[in-house]
């Protein structure tokens, strides 16, 4: 893990000059400043991270990694865990939401299946993974980046993982197993009380051994979890902007920003998920996700929407007149 | 009037067998019951309001209505009123935000100047426009639905138009002046106070005039606001779902709901303005919007960025599995 700690603490930074490059266009183009709102901020982003201006977005890629849990033993979902792998096959077929949302982008895609055959332990009983384990995810999600996209979009699929992503985020920033359990991809009130005390449970067993994030990743984490730090520590090493998904994703890149606190400054969140638990992330990462539109399916779906959102403010930023070019007066000085 | 009146009597419902069919459809998906949110509401509604499953979005059109204001004279702007017809001009040419985002969606794009070289009366002193006038503007709205669209984005540029717009929702929903305004295209202090108060010098002008809705538009809307009222009754009738932009378009449809509250059903908001006087109307209303993304630029920009989100979520209704095209086990009983 020592290796992972050295890339954290090279993190590259953003890139001022293409950052002023654009906010220097941005102040030419026919519209009132600012009244873009986000969608100029978006472009900033894209120009800092990617580091040229304009940026581009010629190839976007998602990246789904998929793992299994053993803490599924506790009846904390509402699915079998089988559906993972059967989820990942219909990924491979092209026939999920995120095959669908990934085409309508124009995104291209990529299911990457975390040792599915091995779950994680039990974390109630044990650690999720041997450092050994923790390394190789880490190492999966790093290598799975592509040298050549231009933003990255980061989801998972795994039956269970929403306890994992609590169960980190409980371990990561404090509160109660309350805070940070919600009923997923659709548990009853008995499943959640199950889930809550799923969460306890690890905490005590753990208790004294979360402090350092990438213990704690993987104490309770799980090997999605653990591929998509990875890959969002690659895809800031290689300058690519990434848009984070919902709960579990901003969970397991969250676990960074403890050894770092700017580590997910490259990263947006694409979407708010209507787990209660990703609004309180949210607010300790002080970030806003760009979409609110009640989703809760993971599989990077509310990402894929969020990047027709980043789409759209490169389109403005590259498609408008300027004041001069447009024979557009300015804002008047006097009133 | 009559005429407006009698096509508001006689207001289409949506189609509950189109509604049912894309019901049958997503439970058969394979995502849990409801994981899209949002996405799925905009499915249905797409359905019932075109009264066909699956619905379509092969044909997405963007009309932005422009209009000049009298009520400028009182400095309620930070823009001189001769932009209206420069970004007319820089509409007509495609250099404008909203001609970026419609190109960006594969929407088509129009501009429709209403009377420009004639502004209304400055309504702090006499009603807006003669009932002739308003006639014509609803006209000249209903007149521009193009009848092969299958979704209709409104929109507005018209410097002025967010004191209208105040001025209008004020009309028909009370509270205070400070209540409904906005600092707009962005002005300072002294432009939001001159321009609270031409709005309170309007109410107490036409005090006693404005229970009627449209009425109240005629004596305090503009020529633009009309025409958006007139579209959105037009599309109402040839069963076109509608997306509304931001505030402005938002205030002027919203006089069709005093005379039938259901007469918005067809239309969803397409972004909650900066303007803190929108989410005070959407809250009147019942509407969430689509996006929040602090834009307050006008033009149908909201609604073309949320174009976006409406295609996706259809593109997720028909690209997807089924649970048994896919071989997914669906969700256990047990747990």
């Amino acid at each position: 893990m020592e290796n992972i700690r050295d890339r954290i603490a090279r993190l590259p930074r953003p890139d001022a000059a293409a950052v002023d490059a654009a906010a220097a266009r941005q102040a030419e183009l026919t519209k009132p400043a600012g009244s873009l709102g986000r969608l100029e901020d978006i472009v900033l982003w894209l120009a800092g991270w990617q580091g040229k201006h304009p940026p581009t977005l010629a190839r976007p890629h998602v990246l789904v990694f998929a793992g299994n849990h053993g803490v599924t033993a506790r009846g904390v979902s509402a699915f079998p865990a089988d559906v993972t792998a059967q989820m990942v096959a219909n990924f491979e077929a092209g026939g999920a939401a995120i095959n669908a949302l990934s085409r309508n982008a124009g995104a291209s895609f990529a299911v990457v299946p975390v040792s599915l055959d091995t779950p994680t332990a039990d974390f109630t009983q044990a650690p999720a993974m041997t450092e050994a384990e923790l390394a190789a995810a880490f190492e999966i999600g790093a290598r799975s980046v592509p040298e050549t996209c231009d933003i990255l979009l980061l989801g998972e699929m795994g039956i269970g993982n929403t306890t994992a992503a609590a169960a980190l985020a409980r371990a990561l920033f404090g509160g109660t197993a309350a805070d940070w359990v919600g009923t997923g991809t659709g548990i009853d009130d008995a499943g959640l009380a199950r889930k809550q005390a799923t969460v306890d449970a690890a905490i005590a067993y753990h208790a004294g051994a979360l402090t350092d994030p990438l213990e704690a990743l993987r104490r309770v984490g799980g090997r999605e979890l653990a591929a998509i730090a990875g890959a969002c520590l690659q895809a800031r090493h290689r300058r690519i902007p990434v848009l984070l998904d919902g709960y579990v994703s901003t969970a397991a890149a969250a676990a960074l920003t403890v050894l770092d606190p700017s580590a997910l400054d490259h990263c947006q969140i694409g979407h708010a998920s209507a787990e209660p638990g990703h609004r309180r992330l949210l607010d300790r990462l002080g970030k806003r996700a760009l979409l609110d539109l009640d989703m809760r399916l993971g599989e990077a779906s509310g990402a894929a929407v969020a990047l027709c959102v980043v789409q759209a403010a490169l389109a403005a930023h590259l498609g408008m007149a300027t004041f001069t070019e447009a024979g557009v007066a300015g804002k008047s000085a006097g009133d």
